[in-house]
């Protein structure tokens, strides 16, 4: 079953902000068989949504729209869906009331602004959203359905998971047809025409299956597709392919399914009891972000120390102030000492240490900007490691964190073969 | 001048991805004059690029393309364009010198799969691209300039900077049209409706202008536009409406232009000569990444402890075992020792503590997933706030940083009345 993502507001057009709504919507409905073909994106305008209402109707039965339901002038949406289905609002007594509550429950009396958020197209049916003001609305029309959701991500998220994903299941049960399912093998350490050779021609073994590489700063990913009526069929394909992938670069594959670096790692130090720490320079404490970003997390991390300045460092970690002096901060001697210092002061089985010039100042011809030390100390010794990543600040803070899980993994693994 | 970014690549349509490229461009293009009219995604298809770069064609006279440019069986953009604008592939010398060296660089062999690389359109303009193996190519072919990229994400950044803007801006200059210019005036502490009452009824005072209030966990921002031919116009607009919002809701707006809550704390301290520290724990080390994402506040930012375990708390930061016992370790006491704690222990003007349940687990009828403690030290005393976020983990974790940066900015500014 074919839908289309149309996700509104001039905010994603000028790019103020990254459409993460529509990767989420994406991945939950292509978990349950749905096949995505056009994800489009438009302004606050009410004929571009229109005319994106009419074309994409005809290459998907289902479209589901995020934005434009806020209680500004800017807010379209409603309104265009009221005349698309000539449609009229009423109001909705029991949506007053949430609304009513929603406010009291804040301090505050319902403004007429909000109270218009209770008028809704008579045909639509409400999709509660207990987290907003906005429910959303869901038709089913003219032989098409249509899903409009709030573009709040946190609303979008609970109407998608209470409401959206349960009716397309029961669209999907209905029609009975045949569906893609994907698989995502996750490699680290080799690069994606070395890992694409090892493979070899897809042609020569993916029969009517699909695989594509997706390279980014924690590897290369390889996603399988297999397509069929069962679950059973498809799961038959996925294995067969996974089988083959794995046979010949599985010393590079952390994991598959959905899954991370920081969740495999994680998994890893609970399977072997044993627990990570964490000293962070220029990577300010997104190491330890990542760490905790995986529920459960304090089964395994402990803690650890933001050592942005000199002065923390030698005061916390207790790195030696002369070899700062003498090595610079970034350096090998200097990342050694941060995770050393982290792992006995916190007494963990891993003590990690991060530091680098993340730019855009503070390069110098020997240490450029994106010169990072990463170290890691264990029970059998500690490891230490350059990298050289690039000009931006950003990818270089990212990349250090995927350096240093990678490097965690491959130690906890005895792997450590990078091509 | 109009323009529309079509983004490549099935990872983006199963949603494996979120699509940071195109907000990327959108924002670049936008910010020199440019009106981004759609934005499309599309899968590793080819006749799904061909459609688009059809309809797109007759909506913009420039079409940008990130994508499908890998050494992979499934980077289907250079054959497209190749046949789409009836041309052919000859090899690029220069190119295959340029991959020559980066294999040397890192120790490899060219393979032949790299070299094909090498192979480009002959009637594209080559983009040079030092971060990685694929130039980007620029045609300006039948009336219509399709100008394609990598997707990776610093790849093109490069790109859009070195080659892309430039090229961009010429086009612009000589077609000497009007065109659109946003600013964004950035508020927290007041919810949408509150502040759209406060500053009243946009037709009175738009006169052409255009207002969009966007919503997220920082706050709520307004974006204005003015449409004019010279950017003195422009601006004459642009502040008109700025001076009107400032005097109606200036109390809750931070900041102007491109800026963030991280960025302009991090001006105050610099002004003020303050320094901070930070005492994470269900944050786990995301308020220190959000200060550290700031280029330069190594200036203000002196380091943290990251205390996920209670055993950290009360070893680094001098929480009491007693209290934490008592009360919890989610609790207006707890809060309140670590912010003290960090900021004794790091010698900063300010020291934020964090602790809360960021879920699925450890939320009671009394603390439910989504309370967040949030304390800061400063001069003036201690200040605690207790939040109720939601179910979701990630999004209590993004809201909390938030919190936490907003109430040090009204602590600093001395605003603390909330809406």
């Amino acid at each position: 079953m074919n839908a289309a993502i149309i996700t509104i507001g001039d905010e994603l057009l000028i790019g103020q902000i990254v459409n993460s709504n529509a990767a989420f919507i994406a991945e939950a409905c292509t978990a349950i068989g749905c096949t995505i073909v056009a994800l489009s994106t438009i302004g606050d305008d009410a004929q571009a949504l229109i005319d994106e209402l009419d074309r994409l109707r005809a290459q998907a039965p289902v479209l589901i729209l995020t934005g434009g339901l806020g209680p500004t002038h800017d807010d379209i949406t409603k309104a265009v869906l009221t005349s698309y289905f000539h449609d009229t609002l009423v109001e909705d007594h029991e949506w007053l009331e949430h609304l009513r509550a929603w406010m009291k429950m804040r301090g505050r009396e319902l403004s007429d602004r909000n109270a218009q958020q209770a008028m809704l197209p008579s045909t639509c049916r409400k999709l509660d959203n207990p987290l907003g003001t906005a429910p959303g609305m869901l038709f089913d029309r003219d032989g098409i359905v249509v899903i409009s959701m709030p573009g709040v991500p946190d609303e979008m998220k609970g109407l998608m998971r209470q409401h959206v994903i349960p009716y397309l299941q029961r669209m999907l049960e209905e029609r009975n047809e045949s569906s893609w399912e994907y698989r995502t093998l996750y490699s680290t350490g080799i690069p994606e025409a070395y890992l694409a050779d090892r493979i070899g021609d897809p042609a020569t073994f993916l029969h009517g299956c699909s695989l594509a590489f997706l390279p980014n700063a924690f590897g290369v990913r390889m996603r399988i597709g297999a397509y069929g009526r069962t679950q059973e069929e498809r799961a038959h394909e996925l294995d067969r392919i996974e089988a083959y992938l794995q046979e010949r670069a599985g010393r590079w594959i952390y994991g598959t399914g959905s899954t991370s670096l920081a969740m495999r790692v994680g998994e890893l130090l609970k399977e072997q009891g044993g627990t990570v720490s964490v000293a962070e320079s220029c990577t300010g404490g997104m190491l330890g972000a990542a760490f905790t970003d995986v529920a459960g997390s304090s089964a395994y991390f402990e803690g650890g120390i933001l050592s942005y300045s000199n002065a923390v460092k030698v005061r916390e970690l207790g790195v030696s102030a002369a070899d700062i002096a003498t090595f610079g901060a970034v350096s090998d001697v200097v990342a050694r000492q941060m995770c050393d210092g982290v792992r006995a002061r916190f007494g963990t089985t891993y003590g990690i240490g991060i530091t680098g010039v993340a730019g855009p100042d503070g390069g110098t011809e020997e240490k450029p900007v994106g010169t990072v030390w990463i170290g890691i100390a264990g029970p059998t010794g500690t490891a230490t490691k350059q990298h050289r990543f690039g000009p931006d600040r950003r990818n270089n803070r990212e990349r250090s964190v995927a350096a240093a899980l990678a490097m965690l993994w491959r130690m906890m693994q005895g792997v450590d073969d990078d091509v």
